[in-house]
């Protein structure tokens, strides 16, 4: 293993600061070669921020949408009803920012029905201000939150001293803090228990390079990047003693879509004994989808793979594949990590018992 | 699947040409985005060609020393004794020009015992170089039905209408022509055969994206680029039909080492129930290497993984483990295939009987 010079400065990185009245947000686009955080002062400063992938990560992204909505009633006056408006005809235009994310529609439906009770109770604006933005904070420390727990869960899986392998990047920069798969990393390092992780780039983004390298680097936590392709050989020389992935969706069977390669790492580690773990909060399981064959598989354009960073890979012309996801079946899934505990197979029962 | 849009130029590239009177040289490092022959007319030409990477893969390095031997002793008269002697010192430097593959060693040997055979026979150097020019073409045709041989072989394991999955480049650009596991996909081609390709990318160095889906493209092979970790979700859609892959060793017991990533998509075809062929001509079996064990892991610069494609995309200092290759135990190998037929387990007894 090369090490090639070591930086110093050990930090967890936060996607999202509320300070001085505005948002800071730090642009993942420019990771790992720039750390660069945006204040954000309208909504429509975040509106872009979204769209173009400044911040990525759904949990992320309704966060910050949450404090767009924020932004966007500061210094109104008027009466307790049209500032209510306002706060909806924001929080329409935040939708707008990206079709796909549930987090997003999720936080700002929270942030509307908060202001309308706020106007019912016939709160003025200037006092209900520092209340919504209350509701933005909470919306913040709630999945904080709901990360620690999933972490304080899955550390129990873990020893000190064991290797453990993750693919793409479920981690703080993705949500408010520690991330999903990665919450436990960053707990481990609080208690002094010493993990030893690697990382799977992920093709053909390289989150897994970009981003989850950088931020258990950044955080002092013993990271090794490894190229997807390495995953089965590290594993065969008795490195790994668990993998631990995050989660897009968790059908009602266990069977779990998450970042391409997901799958490969799932079959390797069963054929080494290697337990298989998925780290996700409780909005991340659809119980409205009853196998993984119902999850759509989101295909992205072939120059990811033949110009991804800046130069050109590949002969012009080439078919190209490119999907953005794979499924794994809940039988190749040792046991999935949610807030309320650690669940195992039967799936199909014991998801549904998380929800009663 | 998408398409970009499709050049209709189809040619089977050839890495080493000679003709009028100098060596024409496919520049590997420029592809695919330029196609450049370099005419090489000196063995300090040769020597540095191979040296730089410009010509790859064990087979074409032989083949490109053997001419620069004969680039050296173009219009030298003298005693046949004198000539002889100069072949040797071409030859002993341009054995430096790379330590490890020992295809250079073994057609530098064959050149200098043909000019000292020429020389006890008393052919004076005029007419011996013609004898020497047909030994170095006697290597690169007899490496070019070797492989046709592997190709024929191969493809009676194949059926019109299967989907092959492929890992690194062993192909025509490798060697004189056809390749070893890209053989079969030539002939196929010749023959009117359908067969549908996938091409990992091969990361860190990008072999599959660069140079196998653009020697197979060339040719008019329906080649389809997929990254590495993609390999286990095209298995699990029913496109795979076989894997075959080159090797740089086969233990006496059938361990084959290859390019990283190509245990892992053994390990794949076995949970699918996958045939995963080898591909190898004789000279790279190694019956003197009892078991993959004993076949030493090359490390490569991290760089390769973290600024690979002149962008840097992994944090500065993080760790990186960077294994060139890996092996592949020989009960995942379902056969190897050789210019003497197709061999089964047990290797162990059956590789040897190849030797007899």
């Amino acid at each position: 293993m090369s090490n090639e010079p070591q930086q110093e400065t050990h930090e967890v990185l936060q996607s999202l600061i509320w300070e001085n009245d505005a948002l800071s947000l730090l642009d993942q686009r420019l990771l790992p070669e720039e750390t660069v955080y945006l204040r954000l002062t309208t909504p429509q400063d975040v509106w872009e921020a979204i769209r173009e992938l400044k911040v990525r990560g759904a949990p992320a992204i309704g966060i910050a949408a949450a404090y767009g909505v924020v932004l966007g009633v500061r210094g109104l006056s008027g009466s307790a009803a049209d500032w209510a408006a306002e706060v909806s005809r924001h929080a329409e235009h935040l939708a707008t920012s990206r079709p796909t994310a549930v987090n997003l529609f999720w936080a700002l439906d929270r942030m509307k029905a908060r202001a309308q009770e706020l106007a019912s109770l016939g709160i003025a604006p200037a006092e209900a201000i520092e209340a919504l933005l209350d509701e933005a904070k909470r919306i913040q420390a709630e999945d904080e939150e709901t990360n620690r727990l999933i972490g304080e869960h899955a550390l129990t899986l873990f020893k000190d001293g064991m290797g453990v392998l993750t693919h793409c990047n479920a981690g703080g920069l993705a949500t408010a803090k520690y991330g999903t798969a990665l919450a436990p990393f960053y707990l481990a390092l609080e208690q002094g228990i010493k993990l030893k992780v690697f990382a799977d780039e992920t093709r053909p983004v390289l989150q897994g390079a970009r981003l989850t390298a950088f931020e258990l680097q950044r955080a002092g936590v013993d990271v090794t990047l490894i190229c997807d392709n390495m995953a089965g050989h590290v594993m065969s020389k008795g490195w790994i003693q668990a993998v631990i992935v995050g989660t897009d969706r968790v059908a009602a069977n266990g069977d779990v879509a998450n970042k391409i390669g997901t799958y490969g790492v799932a079959v390797l580690a069963r054929a080494h004994g290697i337990p298989f773990y998925v780290a996700s909060p409780l909005s991340t399981i659809d119980l409205s989808t009853p196998t993984g064959a119902g999850i759509p598989i989101e295909e992205r354009h072939p120059d990811e793979v033949t110009a991804g960073f800046g130069k050109r890979t590949a002969p012009q012309g080439v078919a190209v594949y490119n999907p953005a996801f794979d499924v794994t079946p809940g039988e190749l899934v040792t046991a999935i990590i949610t807030e309320k505990g650690i669940v195992t197979a039967p799936y199909e029962e014991n998801l549904r018992k998380l929800f009663e």
